[in-house]
């Protein structure tokens, strides 16, 4: 008998799907490495525009001075005598500041997170609400995904447990509740009002979930969205909230891009840490906050943090029991957690530096995620909510009956079909939409906006596009 | 209805045990915060001897500096032309090279781990082993523990899946058990025999594991041991493959010790890779290794890598799509990783410095351990294998019977209420033996012998465990 066949594993891991990084993403890298090799493809380069990776090789968008000198100087502390003049005062400050309180970055750390990081996270959080932050109840985690899979495998308990989930959604939540075997309730968002989230759409979910004796244990919001970028209003956070009292659900709330807003006028981003307290709710909240997105980008780093409201105390002991099990966050991540919710202040020599570098990211996405839509909507057959906030745009896309015929012939959806066609001729690597769901017969795909050169990108998919529909007959 | 009590969770999350980091440690943390309020206690610091933490404060071993001075320039590459004499010139092409392969290191890399750096772990292997090590199978990890948690809920494929385990064992394999309901199946270590592993007593558990109608899946081996510190001979290593071929299992050799050897001559490390390709074997083994032990002590970096011995490409592509759920390893890590396999060569300027620095850590190791069996073995009531591997003693402890009621009484298992009165006496903190398994009526507990101030630490043992034997009434 052989020990080891796919049959023999734990069957919840074969039904774990991720199409961020799957048959696509692998395609193109095979792409990459034959492009190093020296061979000719129809293109001279790959772009990643599956992942929202901004510090990755080609798009490069650079990190945040301060945060890499601060992390050069704990990685080898010496550097502040032996190169003194090369760093910011402040700088020089900040990483003494976090050596006399950590000690060396080599060694593990409290499995919660440094107690001192937690702590400026909570009063960041203070700053940003309005409301008290415990940082008892803060957990430093290696990414925002590690908080979110550890709370799913913890609300899971038995496979009648269910979480409600948008669609589309970002598969991380599909894919966990797949490994821990639960049920993912699916709510659709609706796509002609900005992927607007509806109470209407939850509360049929819901009851679909009791028809099929589902037991519901926890909503996932992810806001501003993720594929979608769409940003809630607080009327609609309150009507949430009082969804979940009634329901008495966990409100997990994915808030990773909560600073990545393109029209912060109109569409400005308020948490629900601050919509909870503010109505003095005693719904069980994780808010979940990453150093991947926002203008950090430090995606390899791994870390983020999540807090918890309306814990009680012995389910807190229960989350630093499971985490202590892995010992504890990486230490580059939760320096990192610090360096962004503690920048530098506008007396600091590091400020006109950060302030430039910062408000250049903004800009810079705003610009792009306006301009993209803007050509992705002039495209026969491709329509494209703007998106006020996160990285991503999520078009909607018509296709020829004769292309759903060739990905049907081909054993693909037929949005996997096209992005796979899209790889092959341009080197442009994006998530279809049935990665993240979507109506029946609907075809969307997910791309980042965070690719330098806009016209040769754009163009780029503007061609491809048209060939495509031109080749399968016409719409 | 409460939407979020301890009963609510999962059950298997309330069956997870990790004592390394339990009740004891908890308590200890609450020591240090008084101490640090400037309470007053029966001892000025508290020694954390509770977990393998080389750099932690209090024991302070210093990072090599290599691995420290090549992290500062990937954190801030611009350094090499702002502050060029401070760094070695090997470390500047080093940090030039890995930038060149991998881009920022704020950016994800692949799932699997920068493929460069897969490269040099497969040379390392290759190397050290004599024989082929494929990059494709190996996987770069956050530490040992995520991969060794990964494989283990990859391989439960029932609640009457079982995994053999040694007894005493570290907690993480019993942890991963609970959460993931499988079944832990102990084998036992002969204590008398400087606890070796025997393979009658794994025959003895596999045919219990049979009339329970539990399924073995896979043989955890730890070698060097953890806690005991034993090494496996030759022989019994081929002896382990072939019962593993026997009963169909998967290895998994956690193998994280393997440069800790405090008498190299006698008791030499040989890695499974090894014996499994010198027997042509096709017992499928995963071997992991870390940064966060040897002489690198980087756990905080959190970096490591499994391989993958005997794998088939459709099980390497299963472990690839769950790893890729969680992007990626951290970089911090990754690069760690790199400076364990590829160290500065006799030639380099780097190499006098990290001569010196890893010789020191491997001559302290191996002095303090030996000095404190030594001095453990003369304690009455106390017997110590004087371990050739690994951070540890687990020194056997034998108790007043006065002693043992008092514990009962208070509802602790006999060491915890020894390891309890020696944490609040002394600040030392140490893990029970129960933590980690041990014969019904036996007591021990584990101590890491990384305190720099042998003199001052055992001293303190010493008196504190005369103390308890009289004031309970002798032996």
């Amino acid at each position: 008998m052989a020990p080891l066949t796919v049959d023999s594993l734990n069957p919840s891991i074969k039904k774990v799907q991720y199409a961020v990084r799957g048959e696509l993403a692998i395609k193109s890298e095979e792409y990459r490495v034959k492009l190093k090799h020296g061979e000719t493809l129809p293109f001279k380069k790959v772009i990643s525009s599956n992942i929202g990776n901004p510090q990755q090789k080609g798009l490069d968008q650079p990190p945040i001075t301060f945060t890499r000198q601060v992390a050069a100087l704990m990685e080898w502390p010496e550097l502040a005598k032996l190169a003194p003049d090369v760093f910011p005062k402040d700088v020089i400050a900040r990483a003494a500041e976090l050596y006399e309180e950590i000690g060396s970055i080599g060694a593990y750390s409290h499995s919660q997170g440094v107690p001192f990081i937690r702590e400026n996270v909570a009063k960041f959080i203070e700053q940003r609400d309005g409301y008290p932050s415990n940082p008892g109840h803060i957990f430093l985690t290696g990414g925002a995904s590690a908080g979110v899979s550890l709370l799913i495998s913890m609300l899971i308990n038995s496979p009648k447990s269910g979480i409600l989930i948008p669609i589309p959604q970002y598969p991380l939540y599909t894919a966990t509740l797949a490994q821990h075997s639960g049920v993912a309730l699916s709510y659709y968002l609706d796509e002609s009002r900005e992927w607007s989230t509806s109470i209407e759409a939850i509360e049929e979910a819901l009851a679909k979930a009791r028809q099929d004796g589902v037991e519901p244990k926890a909503l996932v919001i992810i806001n501003p969205g993720n594929p979608t970028g769409a940003l809630l209003d607080e009327a609609t956070m309150e009507k949430l909230v009082h969804l979940c009292e009634r329901h008495s659900l966990v409100l997990l709330a994915d808030e990773v891009y909560q600073i990545n807003l393109h029209h912060a006028d109109t569409h400005p981003f308020t948490s629900f840490k601050k919509i909870v307290c503010r109505l003095n709710s005693p719904v069980p909240l994780v808010s979940f906050h990453s150093i991947s997105k926002g203008v950090s980008g430090e995606c390899g780093r791994r870390g983020g943090y999540f807090e918890c409201t309306n814990f009680s105390s012995d389910i807190i002991a229960m989350i630093y029991k499971m985490v202590s099990v892995g010992l504890c966050p990486p230490l580059a991540g939760q320096i990192g957690v610090d360096s962004m919710v503690r920048p530098p202040r506008p007396n600091d020599e590091s400020y006109p530096l950060w302030k430039k570098e910062t408000d250049t990211i903004h800009a810079a996405l705003a610009q792009r995620t306006q301009v993209m839509a803007e050509r992705l909507n002039k495209l026969p057959g491709v329509s494209c909510v703007d998106s006020p906030g996160a990285l991503y745009l999520y078009p909607q896309i018509h296709l020829p009956a004769k292309a759903i015929d060739a990905a049907k012939k081909a054993g693909k959806e037929p949005d996997a079909f096209y992005a796979l066609a899209l790889l092959d001729e341009t080197g442009i690597c994006v998530v279809p939409g049935s990665g993240f769901g979507q109506k029946e017969g609907e075809y969307h795909y997910r791309l980042t906006c965070l690719c330098p050169g806009v016209e040769e990108y754009v163009g780029a998919l503007e061609r491809f596009h048209l060939g495509f529909i031109e080749k399968y007959g016409g719409l």
